[in-house]
C-alpha cells in the first residue's frame, strides 16, 4: 500500500498539492483501519456531522502545511 | 473543483491572505462533503455552537500560518 | 469587514503582537458567524466552561506563532 | 493587563522559557475570561479531569514552540 | 524500548518517512500504556469510530511534518 | 521544580529527544496539577481510553517537533 502517492511531496501547483494533502490524510486512515467496508460504514455519519468535517479539514490543513513547505510554497 | 482559488498562495495583503485561508478551509470541507444541501443543513447548528466556531477558527488559523509563510508575512 | 486589523502582521512589541493574535482569532469567528447578537448569546456559556476557554486559548496560541514569526520574534 | 510578561519572548534558559509559555497561556485565558472568581470556580473540575489537563498541556506545548524558536532553542 | 525505530528521523523516501511517522506515534502510545493487552482491547472501538480515526491521523500528520522537515522534504 | 529536565533541549540522539519530549509534556501536567495523588487517581481511566491516549500522544508529537528542531533533527 502506498501511503504517499507517487512517493513524492513535490507537485506542480498549489491545487495539486492540496489534492495530495487530502490523499495523504486518507491513506493514513486506510493504514489504521484497512477494512474498506468498515470505512464505508463510518462515512455517512461522519460526512453529516459538522464537527467531524471540521476535524477532517483540520488534518488536511496540517498535511498541506508540510506539502506547501516542501514545494517552497510554489513561489517561483 | 478548485481547492485553492486562483491556484496560488500568494496574495497582495494580509487581509487577502486571511480571506484565502478561510476559502481554502471551506473548499476542503466541500471536497469531503460535496453535497451543498447537506452542508447547508449542518450550518445552523454549527454556527450557533461556540465550540464548533472555535474549531472552525482553529482550522483557519492553521491555513493562515501556511499562507502567511508563503508570502513571507507580507513584510515588505 | 477587516479580518486583519490595520492589514499588517507587524507590531512594535510582543504585547501588541499577542493582542493582534487575539483580535485576528475573534475577527474570523465574526466572519463565520456574522450575527453579533448570536455571538453575544454564545459567550456566557463559553466563557464559563474551562474546556471552551482552553480551546479558545489554543487558537490564540497558533495565531500568535504566526504573528511572532512575522516579527522575527521581536529579537531586536 | 500584560499578555506577555516583561513584553519579551527572550529568556535566559529553556526552564525560564517553559515557565513563560505557561504564563502566556494563562494570561490569554485571563483576557478571555477576566473574572478571576469565575476562573477560580472552574479550576477544581478542570484540574481533576485528565482530558482537560492534556488540553491545557497541549496549549503550553504550542506556546513553548514559539518561545523556543524565538530563543533559537537556547543552542548557544 | 525504542521510541524512535533505528534511532533516526532520516529515511530514503517520503513513503518510508510516512511509515516512520506512524510507527513513532504508535511507540509513544505504547510508552504511555505499556500493557499490550489493554491496547489490544481498546483497538476495536477506536478503529471503528470516525472521530477516533481522524484524531489518530491528526497525530500522524504532526509526526510526519517533523520527519519531512528532517529530510528536507526529500527534495533532492 | 524543573519543567525542562537538565534545562536543555539538546540531546545526543532522536531516542533521547523523544524521551525528553515525553518528560516535558509530563512536567507541565505536574505544574498545572501539582498533587501527585490526584494525578495518580486520574491515570487509570485515562490510560484505558483510546481517545485520551491519542490526545496525550498528540501533545508529545508537538513537544518532539520543538526538540527535533532544536537538535537540527540530529542530521549530522
Amino acid at each position: 500500500m502506498a501511503l504517499i502517492p507517487d512517493n513524492t511531496l513535490i507537485t506542480a501547483t498549489p491545487e495539486e498539492g492540496r489534492a495530495l494533502a487530502i490523499m495523504i490524510a486518507r491513506k493514513t486512515i486506510g493504514a489504521i483501519q484497512p477494512d474498506a467496508e468498515v470505512r464505508g460504514e463510518l462515512r455517512p455519519a461522519y460526512a453529516n456531522d459538522a464537527d467531524s468535517l471540521t476535524a477532517a479539514g483540520h488534518v488536511v490543513a496540517i498535511e498541506f502545511a508540510t506539502v506547501a513547505a516542501a514545494n517552497n510554497y510554489w513561489r517561483g
